[in-house]
């Protein structure tokens, strides 16, 4: 890991990660949760999820001033195996300090629609965003389908939501889903002067001004995911589902 | 018809049309509605508004996955006759499946303001978009005192729906309004392309979806479309209205 | 003045100013309201804060059919002096008529979040838009909290609110914040010629239109202000933020 550099340091002595799933690590105030499966492309799993909340957790009381996500390797997040994750999504509504994605690649599924729950969103030129869930005969989560026709409009959200658009980072970029977009080679290395700034700014005033901002929208996110969980369980019994993802693997294992 | 091509085929045997002010028809899962008085700029009367709530209810009950909204000739629609239309953005806030405009021209006044309430708007490079409302003394409708403000900010809707600005296609896909602007030469062949695509993926999926990703702005878009006709239903009453219509058809009749 | 040019006329014979910090005008159903304090670059002190208030409810039931904002000399408005400012968002949340912002130059703190509270904002490409909040310890102000990220999403919003970037008037186009950017040699006539055109508009269905596209955010808009303001009370009394501004002005004092 040593060789992709910043933002993510080796773990501080005395900050042992006791994670499996995730590298996390705090110095000068900034605490990365690091997704490191990049053998699977950093899918997510259920004991992943299970560290992630309690990473955020953690994060949310430590000493940090602003905390991190991104992934090992070359993808960000190739999304999920199909798993029940009602909690996933509360664990970023309720957390307290500036969360920043740094995405280094490629995501999919939960991991981009839970970019709308974040506070700032830098990616790589390579990145891209895809989420594909009527091909899988799914359907949206991650509360999109409230924070992505709030933010790009019904007419742009719906080409992702419904119909499987994988957006280029220049694209995401445009549609308000992504700040900035950094070239590859300079990517790490930008983001990391970006944030070690930030992290130098007055922390309670960067905390209590994050709740302002998003304290608001809190209980129509709350009510978002209850819907979006309700219907992919739903969806997850269904034949048609079921039968979306047996053509999909099919296709894929012809290749 | 048959020049200009897909998405719109002759009506299948069958599903004779019983519209006459609309053609309707259903084909590969698609259920094309085109508005069907190409001599008058498809221009909406009292009786095209009910045939158009009837073909909502109709292709919402059908077999269809998509549903397409598009017009004969080479306008999209030019607006309409001063008509009371409470119940036009009732139809469209509560069709159940994606419902897609296929703007094939030039769009004046509800037709622009209802786009609001479409999944996906595809436009040729020739669209353009005009909501002339304090021009002729009226006042927003279709919804779009709530969904144009929600989907590009104040400083842009005001553009339209205060100051009767036009816009270009590129200009209304950079508002949010348009999903994707295509050359007027292959329009028509891009467009059913995609539809076509669309219309064999899972179809409960991306009804669901959609419903999921509507349903939370519901409450909201009729509480608009109900301040929005009483407003209007003032306005027609009004000295000034009168005045400023008339004064529109003089400045017309001098040219 | 004068050389300036339009929008601002010489007070009309008959409409004698009576406020120290402003200057207002009424000419060609346009009221405009000049922030008059070049020398500190228009600086909001407590009682241009009261003379706003007024001249903003003088407007609102004069005869004018247009109201404008906007700076004297090259600066549009430095922001504020840490006054308490409750009621300064409510008399532009509470205006019933179309509101302009001719933002003439720079702007700065509340200035630049007020904006948000406009139905058209108007800049010339030399503008900046600058909300340097965390960096002095504070939080978001003039509903900012609330129009910036439904106007242009939290992962742009963010960018301004909670990390102090300063957007060009292009970049404040491109999110929202701003309708159009003219060049600086053309600003002031472009934009006369279009708010006399918007001023012969009919009057009533102006300000009815507006009261119909703001009316639906009112409740949340007065519920940001209070939140913000409560916030921002806390906040000027903590150590942290007396730090943060002493730094400030400490660095700029060693330049």
């Amino acid at each position: 890991l040593a060789a992709e550099g910043p933002p993510v340091a080796t773990p501080a002595p005395g900050i042992a990660s006791t994670f499996t799933t995730l590298l996390v690590s705090t110095e000068d105030n900034i605490t990365t949760i690091r997704l490191n499966r990049p053998e699977k492309k950093n899918a997510i799993t259920v004991e992943m999820y299970n560290e992630l909340i309690t990473a955020l957790e953690q994060a949310g009381k430590d000493e940090s001033v602003i905390t991190v996500i991104t992934g090992s390797g070359d993808f960000y997040c190739s999304g999920n195996d199909l798993t029940n994750f009602t909690k996933i999504p509360e664990a970023f509504i309720d957390f307290p300090k500036p969360l920043i994605a740094v995405v280094n690649g490629p995501a999919v599924g939960v991991s981009v629609t839970l970019l709308g729950l974040f506070d700032i969103v830098y990616a790589t030129e390579r990145a891209t965003f895809h989420t594909p869930f009527s091909q899988l005969g799914q359907s949206p989560e991650g509360c999109s389908s409230y924070t992505f026709p709030k933010m790009m409009g019904l007419a742009k959200a719906n080409e992702m939501l419904l119909f499987n658009k994988k957006l280029t980072a220049t694209q995401a970029c445009a549609q308000g889903l992504v700040t900035e977009v950094f070239p590859d080679s300079s990517f790490q290395s930008e983001v990391a002067t970006r944030i070690k700034a930030y992290a130098k700014l007055p922390r309670n005033s960067l905390a209590l001004s994050k709740q302002l901002i998003c304290g608001m929208a809190k209980e129509r996110l709350y009510a978002a995911n209850d819907q979006e969980v309700e219907r992919l369980v739903d969806r997850w019994q269904s034949d048609e589902c079921m039968q979306a993802i047996m053509s999909f693997f099919q296709a894929k294992a012809k290749l």
